[in-house]
C-alpha cells in the first residue's frame, strides 16, 4: 500500500475511535483545513521572507502536518486518489502557464 | 520511490521549468496555501451541510489539488518527510485527545 | 471626528507606543487580518449553522474587534475612507447582482 | 446617526432587497469574511514587502470594502457596537502588551 493511503487509513482510524466522523463533514474539515493554515501562516507573521526561512523546524513540521491531515481526511472522505489529481493539476497548470510565456514571471494566467 | 517523491519531484520540476524557485519562498508558499484553502471553501460557502456534500467533484479536486501542491512544495523546500510528521501528529493528538476523554464531543483538548 | 476615524488614530497610537510601525507593512497587516479571521471562524468549527448563532458573545466581540483593527490599519495605512470604499462597494454589487435576478438565490454573478 | 451604523443600514437594506437574509448566518458570514481576506492577501503574494505598498488602490479598496462589509454584518447581526470592542480590545492588548516590554517587538505576549 502506499504512504498516502496509510496516512489516510491512520487519520480515519483515530477519528473513528473518537467518533469524529460526526463532525468530519466536507463544510467543516475544508474550514478546518483553512484555519491550519492560518495557523502555519502565524508562523511568519511580522517576520521578514529571509527570517521566515529560518522557521522552526518542529513548529513548522507539527502546522504542516495538520494542513496534510485535513487534507487528506477530505481526499479520503470523497475518494480522491491524491496522486493522481496533483499530476493532473500540473498537467492543467502547464497549459494554462507555457513555459516560454510564464518563465520568469508571477503574473496569473489571465495577464501573461 | 513512493508516491509523496514524486508528487514533489514533479512539482519542483515545474516550478524549475519556469524560473519560479525566486518566488518560492516558504513565507510566500504558506500564504499561497492558505489563499487555495479559502478557494476551497468557497466550494461550500452558503451551502448547507447537506448540500456540500454533494460539491462538484471536478472542482473539488482542482482546488484540493492546489492545496497539496503549496504543501508538499513547502514540505520539499524543508526536507520534511510528510509520512513522517504527520504519523507523529497523530501519535501527539492520541495523548492531547485520549479516546476514553474525547469520544464523541469536539472540544478542544484545553476544554476536555 | 467620525467613529471610523476615533478608531484609526486609536489604533496607530497603540502601533506607536511601541514602535510598531516597523512591522505594520501592508503584506504583514493583510496577513494578520486573514489569521485573525481564521481566529473567528473557528468559534464555528465543527459546529451546526443553529449552534454558531448562539456563539460565546465575549469571544466574538474579541475575534471580530481583531479583524476590525487590521482592517482599519490597512484603511489608515492607504488614506482609505472605510464609508466611501464600503458605499462604493454596495453600489458596484448592486449592478453586479440585480435584485430581479439574485433574489432569493446565492449564486455567483457569473451564475446568474 | 454614525458612519458605522450608515454603513450597517446600506448592507441590511441591499441584503434585504435580495431574501439574502436566509444565506446569512453567522458561520457562513465568518466565512465569507475570510475568503475576502483571501482575496486581500492574494494582492500581495509572490511580491516582495516593498512591491506590495505600491498596491494597485482601486484593488485594494474592493477587496477591504469585502471584507468591511462582512464584519460589519456580522456585527450588525449580532447587535455589536464596533467603536466599543475595538476600544474595549485596545485597551485589553495595552494590558497583554505594556509599552516597556512590547516596545520594538513583535514577540507575542506569551513570549514576552
Amino acid at each position: 500500500m502506499n504512504d498516502i493511503q496509510i496516512l489516510i487509513d491512520e487519520l480515519v482510524k483515530f477519528r473513528d475511535a473518537r467518533n469524529w466522523d460526526q463532525f468530519h463533514n466536507t463544510k467543516d474539515l475544508a474550514l478546518a483545513l483553512s484555519i491550519e493554515a492560518a495557523e502555519l501562516n502565524e508562523l511568519f507573521l511580522w517576520k521578514t521572507t529571509e527570517e521566515s526561512e529560518l522557521v522552526d523546524q518542529a513548529k513548522l513540521k507539527e502546522e504542516l502536518a495538520d494542513v496534510f491531515a485535513y487534507a487528506l481526511l477530505l481526499a479520503g472522505k470523497h475518494g480522491l486518489d491524491v496522486k493522481e489529481i496533483v499530476l493532473e493539476k500540473i498537467k492543467k497548470n502547464g497549459e494554462k502557464y507555457p513555459v516560454e510565456k510564464s518563465k520568469g514571471t508571477a503574473k496569473k494566467y489571465n495577464e501573461l
